[in-house]
């Protein structure tokens, strides 16, 4: 067996209480000599400074700072910089493509807690439970809850996933478990392999018009900025349910407002545009809206799985075995 | 093939519109001679009397009135009564047994939405999504949700069912798909079982202190009434969430609302002692509880689901076949 590559951690600091158990520390002591047990912020740390020209390996995690040229002059032996979170756009430059540095990202890890969130906000909107709950706070006593919601309950209903992505794909999968009808939209996504997925190929103004609850899984670029707009939200069915655990630029907040304000169609929001809200968004009073903080992704001990993510594929690395998440340079266009 | 057996629906009108589509009424034409398009809510009906000498199926649901003596001496041909609906305890009487009517219960069907809404709102719970929707619309602004929240999250929880009753199997099955620890307590489970079904054995009272969350899948009987007292509620630990989709009398609500008022665990409540809370109850407006009006069982359209599995037993019993849902005598005192 070879010696033991030196590891640095690079993230936040305050990230690690939660991110980092004992078990994970000795997993990475088993695979790595760890050169620093604390995460530094940034290679000008004065705990780094001793470490950067030995360093082989960086654990990163939000926070780490951008992996340019001038950054990779500082580490000259670095083999791989294997990331303990979803998106590696902000620390991942070209420069460690040329250098032929290894990059792997915990993307995998971080869509199944917003896969999970889905489905319960789709369970829960299809059984009404939102509404409901906030009725019965008002009411106080009985109403015979299925005549003020008639098509209350999730069997039979018609879920439309529009974007066929990691997230898109395991929403899709976990709902086969349900007797609904899934309809999927994803202009890279041919009929046959919407199938194999266990969805109905549909075109996007179709799905709208079509579905009960619409969910959106497509990435923010500027092709899908406002993909959901005045006129598309006008398709949706009387009642139907808009899902958005993606991002918010996906829809036209003006649009999507006029129609919650109305109380023709519901959404259950977890990312909008801006990121924060206004004080004074009416979405944040309606009855007809679940609206949470943007909690879908990782948070607290989810964390932990995208660490796990990471710690395999720095194992495989060790190993000289493939690596499962790697990022390429021909990724790029595709990856968050 | 022989003749089709002449068949009465025997229900609550009000159901009929949410509960028959075209589809059920061509299939059950197909099936059975149909003396009466529309249910008759007794015998008593004029609708029902021409045809109380002939009926040999009744199509029974909500509303049945009792099955007894005196009711089977004027349906002297009567073979089976099929439930489209999960309680039988309210129509059928020793007398269907005696008389050796067949009896079938749509109780599996009616598990079906329970367990998907007790899931959801497990995973929401444990995203602390019913939390954080209300503090946002408090704060209308920024935090760090998981500083508020530093457990959200559903990786790595402990999930603690109580009762591994059909619903319970339903949860802990369901559950298998997520990263949590699961516990079972149940009597009449033994530890071999327990582990089959995907949950580690565990007698209540430790279940309560090792628990994230603790979901209630008990029967209601004299035995279990307030089996989670006062004593029982303090073995849970800080900040744990309390699910009962099953019924209030489970729970002593003195001392649950005493708990939940303290702020010191959660509640996702479905189901209440007494069913409908007095206007005056705190659990309408706790931060810390997510109150539902006992909307988990069957709705809308999810009691087509039973309708469904009534029809696929009147199937088997007009082709001869086993009937799957059958309710014998001897499972008198198993069953709801």
């Amino acid at each position: 067996m070879s010696e033991k590559p030196p590891v640095l951690l690079v993230y936040a600091e305050g990230l690690n209480r939660q991110l980092v158990t004992d078990a994970h520390r000795a997993r990475l002591a088993g695979l790595c000599r760890v050169l620093e047990p604390e995460p530094v912020p940034n290679f000008d740390d004065p705990r780094a400074l001793p470490h950067l020209d030995t360093v082989e390996i960086l654990l990163t995690g939000w926070g780490c700072p951008p992996l340019d040229e001038a950054a990779l002059d500082r580490v000259p032996n670095l083999r791989g910089a294997f990331h303990a979170a979803g998106t590696v756009k902000n620390h991942v430059k070209p420069a460690c493509f040329d250098r032929g540095v290894r990059i792997t990202s915990a993307a995998y890890a971080n869509a199944i807690p917003v896969a999970e969130f889905t489905v319960a906000a789709i369970v829960m909107a299809n059984k009404k439970g939102f509404r409901a709950q906030r009725l019965y706070r008002e009411v106080k006593g009985f109403r015979l809850w299925s005549k003020e919601y008639p098509e209350i309950g999730n069997h039979g209903k018609t879920v439309g996933i529009v974007g066929a992505s990691r997230i898109g794909r395991m929403v899709i999968d976990r709902l086969q478990a349900f007797d609904v009808d899934l309809l999927v939209y994803d202009p890279y996504l041919d009929a046959a392999e919407a199938r194999g997925l266990g969805a109905e190929p549909c075109e996007l103004d179709d799905l709208l018009g079509r579905s009960d609850v619409v969910s959106l899984h497509a990435p923010s670029l500027p092709a899908t900025r406002h993909m959901i707009d005045r006129r598309r939200l006008g398709l949706m069915n009387d009642g139907a349910v808009l899902v958005n655990t993606a991002r918010g630029a996906l829809v036209d907040h003006e649009a999507l407002t006029d129609e919650l304000v109305s109380g023709r169609i519901e959404a259950v929001i977890d990312t909008t545009e801006p990121e924060l809200l206004p004080a004074d968004s009416p979405l944040y009073d309606l009855d007809n809206v679940f609206l949470t903080p943007h909690i879908a992704g990782s948070q607290g001990t989810e964390t932990r799985r995208m660490l796990d993510l990471a710690l395999d594929e720095i194992e495989r690395f060790v190993r000289g075995e493939p690596l499962q998440h790697e990022v390429r340079r021909e990724d790029w266009d595709r990856v968050a």
